[in-house]
């Protein structure tokens, strides 16, 4: 079923619908009749309902949703087409507000506290015409790359329950994975949308540092926070990254170069920056809630926060300085349209609650390929890459500063 | 003698030759002929050699001061005219590097150190046709704004030697006041530049952050640091800041806004930020030296250090976000070419070594009215305003970003 690279998997067993279609089908019989956006709604209402119990993939699902749904096939039956997202149901990371629905970052921290306004992002995706389903689990307050740790419980691998998603944002990367929706938004800090997109088989994209606002997001540390797209297909993934990112699609492509895990540029210093600038800027977010009300923290965020809170002000300004120190190093890599290839992240998905494995702590191993990109500011693609027994695993493609598109292309023609 | 603002005080008992001679006085004199700029230098340096038992301003003198003079006047004669810093002498603060001259940044740390090259301040300097006289005294590493801890002892106010220069840049203000050099370069992180002016009765322009290249400049704490003049009078001034920025010398001017002392916006948060800030960056130019050799920093700047690095990174953080939140706010006072002005220091200079006044610790005092604009990166000009008894007091004015010249223009006027 699925060849060596970049290609889909093979869905999960008993995967929905969106398991099955590619966006630009959807949009094509939006238009054509062969079906409704009140449909396409209904159907993800139920695959939603249905993989629930297994996958845990959602927090909330949206009211609103089917009557904006109505709307948006109102739109198009009177020629107002909003092009390829029309329609289209997406789901929103619960980090990230959508009015009217609780913002929980998985935390009983916001426990019932309801956005009243639309992210910047959100108002992006409306202005296209996508149909908001409803908002995905997260890895608490987005601290934690396995996405097990939620005041709403573990997300888990549509492959193979028993394993984790991935985190934080793990029930995006579920849902796509279990064809409850065709997209979905994340938010990458050290790898956040690329580690559950590689442990689930999807496509994530996470972008340039800055290339999408933060406006409506809580924040886990500003200075590597991104908002970014999951998908099934790179091609989806593009529609998606075009509308949110306001760019021209662009199929511009460049050559691969591979990078062992190895031998990525500074990876120690740059592993070692990660931790500290995210501990720190972390801490300064949630310090009055830790203060306050550390007890509504779960055990492992907390003591993460607090880990966080010890780091020293000069480690700090040293972790940033390194950033322009290596800037020009990791530059050269990119020369003469080259683009690096590496694995996502060096496992298939382990169990629920594991924090060991053969590579030591588990939450390192996850971060230790996709935080040194995250510390450069560098965009980076996971793209599925085959199973390895039943489970899905990754490889990521890395790009210079806006360089999303070429990175889109080249996941197209692996 | 003098009128109460912004005129140049009465010089200090015995001060030397410069303290009665205007540098567009000097320049049309080396013109004229009626001077030449080996004899400025032969001054200078006897004028150094006199006041030095006196004050301590100097750590070297330059060997090669009286071939650059020499040079400055074979140019003239020959109608090379490199301008009005053409043959004027300068001394450099020993935080700067000054090619084959000792930087010893006032720390036992450094002692043996000689600068293999110009820094860029001092490249532009010489291109100007100045005459670099000799290295000036800094507070040890810049850390502390007294002037009186440093490796060879502490700097002395011309006014009346029992009591501090103030600092860190001492000896460049000492020097300036005692009339040995008509300008010099200092260091501004708080207050160092504007706070030894205001405690000596000559003229100290802190920049904006970033308009004066920090290449050659041992930092402090480098997202505060900035490098400017200093000079008896502000006309003097511009024409340092004109060849240090590159600037073209504008008469602009605006209009002056009295500030009381407990009005300065948010001055609190940004006195904490500011301590936040340099204890921070100072720990990390400095962590190894002090790991490796601490016992070679005195006492006191020890303790700082050591202060510093106890601060913690979510502390940093919030402490250049202060920054950002505040900015607005704060720009508002410059609407309708607005300019502030208030007192540098909140009183005139302490005995040397004293550590405690009527306000409290004698540090914190000082830099109290100049540390807020610090972290603002706004431009801030320390003029002399009378003697009280037999010490000189400074006002400060203060702009929005670039606009020295319109605040050298506003001291002119006043």
């Amino acid at each position: 079923m699925s060849s060596s690279l970049g290609t889909r998997l093979a869905p999960p067993p008993g995967a929905g619908f969106f398991a099955h279609r590619s966006v630009a089908e959807l949009a094509a019989d939006l238009r054509s009749g062969r079906v409704t956006a009140r449909e396409l709604t209904e159907t993800a209402l139920a695959e939603a309902a249905r993989w629930q119990t297994v996958i845990n993939a959602f927090t909330t699902l949206d009211d609103g949703a089917r009557r904006a749904a109505d709307e948006a096939d109102r739109e198009l039956a009177t020629g107002r087409d909003r092009g390829p997202l029309h329609g289209i149901p997406i789901a929103i990371k619960d980090l990230i507000d959508v009015r009217g629905l609780p913002t929980t970052a998985g935390s009983r921290h916001f426990a019932g506290h309801v956005a009243e306004r639309d992210a910047d992002c959100v108002r992006r995706l409306r202005a296209a015409g996508a149909v908001v389903l409803g908002k995905t689990a997260t890895h608490e307050i987005a601290l934690g790359p396995t996405g097990d740790r939620a005041a709403a419980g573990p997300t888990r691998n549509p492959y193979e329950p028993g394993r984790m998603s991935g985190g934080s944002s793990s029930g995006s990367a579920a849902a796509v994975a279990a064809g409850v929706v065709p997209l979905a938004l994340g938010t990458d800090t050290g790898g956040s949308i690329r580690i559950p997109a590689a442990l689930c088989g999807v496509v994530g994209l996470k972008p340039t540092h800055g290339a999408v606002s933060p406006d409506g997001v809580l924040p886990l540390a500003p200075s590597l926070d991104t908002v970014g797209p999951l998908a099934r297909t790179a091609a989806d993934c593009r529609l998606l990254w075009t509308v949110l990112s306001g760019t021209t699609p662009s199929l511009e492509s460049g050559r691969l170069v591979e990078v062992a895990p190895e031998e990525i540029p500074h990876a120690g210093e740059l592993r070692a920056a990660y931790a500290v600038i995210q501990g720190s800027e972390a801490f300064a977010v949630h310090a009055e809630r830790f203060r306050d009300a550390p007890e509504l923290f779960g055990d492992e965020v907390r003591d993460r926060l607090r880990a966080g809170s010890e780091v020293r002000g000069w480690e700090y300004v040293r972790a940033r300085d390194l950033r322009d120190r290596v800037r020009d190093d990791v530059r050269k890599l990119f020369q003469d349209n080259a683009f690096l290839i590496l694995p996502t992240v060096p496992m298939t998905a382990p169990p629920v609650d594991a924090r060991t494995c053969d590579l030591g702590d588990v939450r390192t191993a996850l971060l230790s390929l996709t935080s040194p990109w995250s510390v450069l500011g560098l965009p980076a693609l996971s793209i599925p890459a085959g199973l390895a027994g039943d489970l899905p695993t990754g490889l990521q493609l890395v790009g210079p500063p806006g360089s999303e598109h070429r990175l889109l292309t080249l996941a197209e023609t692996l």
